[in-house]
């Protein structure tokens, strides 16, 4: 039986809204770094949702928690980093897997700073596999108020090439779901890249 | 030039966070009343971001701002009100017309009120035309922070037929747009409806 304190502590908690943001590497070379449609996005959040812009300083960020996944796809950067190499025993695909793991660490890493110098509480966690798929997945168990999810912005005849991640979590997932995309000045040479 | 209190006044007022929402009419009979999907967006909208939820009630409300638009269809209910009704002269369809507009005036206030009761700053607005169209035109002159937009969650047969105002502006929109389903508890007999 929870005490009333558990009970009050589980109302409190409910009471927050809980935004799931899922966040990719960037496409381009430099890396690591996030993508610019990711940054866009978790930006957006912070600045428009969770920090205070009113009289009430300091407490807005007490009524969200973040969650933020990142999903691992194997060529997520393109192959061109293992191009070069000689896959010679078992250990050496082992190796690629810890370099991918640390990479994916790196990119949460960079989100949880932000929100640890904001003080505002989150989780983060990585996934491996497909995108769409893991991320409509993990809200599906999650439950959040909101998904967040950035996106490039590709005309027509792009997303007919590449499809588009945001879509589908628009139409697959349950919950809420908001799209952000990058700012026209923000789009690389390449459209594609993000 | 403007004074010192205007260019506080306008830091203040580009702080908060504009949210328009698009709103529209219940397809089932009983009229008037709004769409199952609206109704479900709107009170997300007030529940999970403009009232407070923690120590500083009464804090967030002034920290966002509500733009509420219906666009007028003239078949959006379909044509069964009007179709044993005979039109005589140009004053007929002008009255049709004022009735439609009644109608529009009707679900508006329906939210302002809403709005009123919860002292959130709101204006609410009616244009007519093609929605999505008509939506992505307002979202661009208003420039908001946020676009939402209720969603009957068809399944991908359903949207082949109807498609969907959602997905529409999800791509063809700039600024964020948020998507709410409603719930499937609130589906009624025909998905198709709202």
């Amino acid at each position: 039986m929870a005490s009333g304190n558990e009970e009050e502590k589980k109302e409190q908690s409910t009471s927050k809204t809980r935004i799931l943001i899922a966040v990719s590497h960037s496409s381009i070379k430099g890396y690591p770094h996030a993508s610019i449609s990711s940054d866009t996005a978790f930006h957006w959040v912070l600045d428009k949702l969770v920090k205070p812009t009113s009289s009430s300083i300091g407490h807005r960020r007490e009524d969200f928690e973040l969650s933020i996944l990142h999903i691992q796809v194997p060529d997520e950067d393109g192959p061109d980093d293992d191009l070069d190499s000689v896959y010679e025993s078992a250990s050496d695909f082992h190796s690629m897997k810890e370099r991918e793991l640390t990479r994916g660490l790196h990119l949460l890493e960079h989100f949880v700073r932000i929100c640890d110098d904001a003080k505002i509480p989150c989780k983060a966690w990585i996934k491996a596999g497909d995108p769409k798929e893991l991320i409509c997945k993990e809200a599906a168990k999650l439950q959040p108020d909101m998904l967040v999810l950035g996106s490039r912005g590709l005309k027509t005849m792009q997303r007919m090439f590449v499809g588009t991640v945001s879509l589908y979590c628009t139409t697959h997932a349950t919950c809420p779901v908001l799209v952000i995309k990058r700012k026209p000045q923000d789009t690389p040479d390449d459209p594609m890249d993000d």
